[in-house]
């Protein structure tokens, strides 16, 4: 039997399979590297499984296997990067929904972790994977200076000139009235830095050349832009339901998104721009298809 | 001018010099690693360096120093490990000291990170400590391998089987009748790892050999149980002005201590026994005298 032809001219299936596989085997992945949930400090091993293992969509582990087979290499060596992308990412979503953050009920369609475990074990959980992350990077990446060069890409994206710089001017930035630079400094925090290390990481792994890595790395900077777009568009026209988390908050906080600084369709229109410019980035790597594809895909979701 | 004598046989003069010695190092390298605060994340970085800055007696890194030379190396290797465990160390007692933690006020005689900045930047100033930890550490330790093995051994005492673990512990059992498997796994995480990993990790990157890495290990074990066992009974017997944090507090709170457990004076002989086991595992490592000495004073200090 034949597959039907697919219908998009720009791969979106072959993107959509990929997406599938990569998700498959980080899953996988991460029930292997985490603390068994019946061994010494249970609980705290349950509240990290509960948030990690919610069945996100896996967009950064995803991309980094997706940049490693792009250079040409093995993906099923990207995945200890992977997984510690994957539990710097769930960690900081734990704290950011903690009542003195965001305050948020439902995250992945399921009560937030303060709400389930209360808020001491809500910070310890997210504590513990943002550690675990850099242990299981570190001890199964090979060889040495690999490791260090990926656990140094993760550190730098996720840390006060990263991601959590991005949340303390998230943070700051709320009620003010929006502006293009501070936008920029928020969104490249908060969701692109960590892209784009994914990215990186992914390409140098899988034995990426300087240039190489550096594309995929803009490429993946791109992407978290227009990802970050798409994301403050569905929170106005997105459900709970589709959402599987609390659509409309961003206008309730006053928090500076695209959408409160230039309206809907502008900001779709700029997410459009930087999947233009994450496309162009990588056009000189052998597998730019299939980065290609993910771009256009992930960024057309309905959730 | 010839020096006084010590009047103490076991040479706490050494260990005091030493200490403040170590101390300074590492007090003119934490202010060069930390991010400015007059860039960008002003407000993150100024919340980073009030709590880092805040004077504590720094005797992780101090420790990890003193394995180091107890090998024969040379300790201005070993100062971003030792940045390293002070940031891990400082993200823990921010995040410790939040309302749904401690709730505690004081720290180091000042008030605690959230009194000042509120409760979420006190969150993503730990955040941000622990995530830098790992950055320091692993761009300025070479060759890649021990930094990798350096960081290892940080990631492994600072999370679900250590510091973080031994945290959760404590919170789970608090109210409950004490006892002794459960102090020695509440304080062999939350205390005994990190001082553990301060000494392995001094005496890997001092050059030391295998053997030499787990004497130091074993040394830093007991000397954190013992250091632990200290604080539980000052906690009882000093004040808010020598200890520069709320005294009584384990008892108001229910906590569980070796205090709780035997009483002041079986506690204070448990530590003494703690710190003979501390000497006697460092027996063949040649620096042996600046160690042992370390292990007298730290123990002996009244707050």
């Amino acid at each position: 039997m034949s597959e039907p032809a697919s219908p998009d001219p720009d791969a979106s299936t072959d993107a959509e399979v990929f997406l599938d596989a990569a998700r498959t085997r980080i899953d996988a992945y991460l029930h292997e590297v985490l603390p068994p949930t019946d061994g010494p400090s249970a609980r705290l091993a349950e509240a990290m499984a509960y948030s990690i293992l919610a069945g996100g969509k896996r967009l950064r582990p995803a991309l980094a296997q997706a940049a490693c087979r792009a250079v040409g290499g093995d993906e099923e060596r990207v995945l200890p990067f992977g997984a510690a992308l994957e539990m710097i990412h769930t960690y900081s979503l734990i704290h950011d929904d903690l009542p003195a953050m965001d305050d948020d009920d439902l995250r992945r369609g399921r009560p937030t972790s303060h709400k389930v475990y209360g808020e001491a074990l809500a910070v310890l959980a997210g504590d513990a994977l943002h550690t675990l992350a850099f242990e299981v990077l570190l001890v199964r990446t090979e060889p040495a200076d690999l490791a260090r060069q990926a656990a140094l890409e993760l550190a730098r994206a996720a840390g006060p000139h990263g991601m959590v710089g991005g949340q303390v001017e998230d943070l700051g930035a709320a009620g003010r009235e929006p502006d293009e630079e501070t936008l920029l400094l928020i969104q490249g925090g908060k969701t692109a830095a960590l892209l784009r290390a994914a990215c990186r990481g992914g390409a140098l792994i899988g034995g990426g050349d300087e240039r190489e890595v550096e594309a995929a790395g803009r490429y993946g900077r791109h992407l978290g832009f227009a990802f970050q777009m798409v994301d403050d568009v569905l929170d106005v026209t997105g459900t709970a339901e589709t959402l599987g988390k609390t659509p409309g908050k961003d206008e309730a906080e006053h928090r500076m998104t695209w959408v409160a600084f230039e309206g809907v369709e502008a900001t779709k229109a700029r997410a459009e721009q930087e999947i233009g410019w994450a496309v162009e980035a990588i056009r000189d790597l052998p597998g730019r298809a299939l980065l290609a594809g993910l771009a256009r895909f992930v960024t057309r979701r309905d959730r």
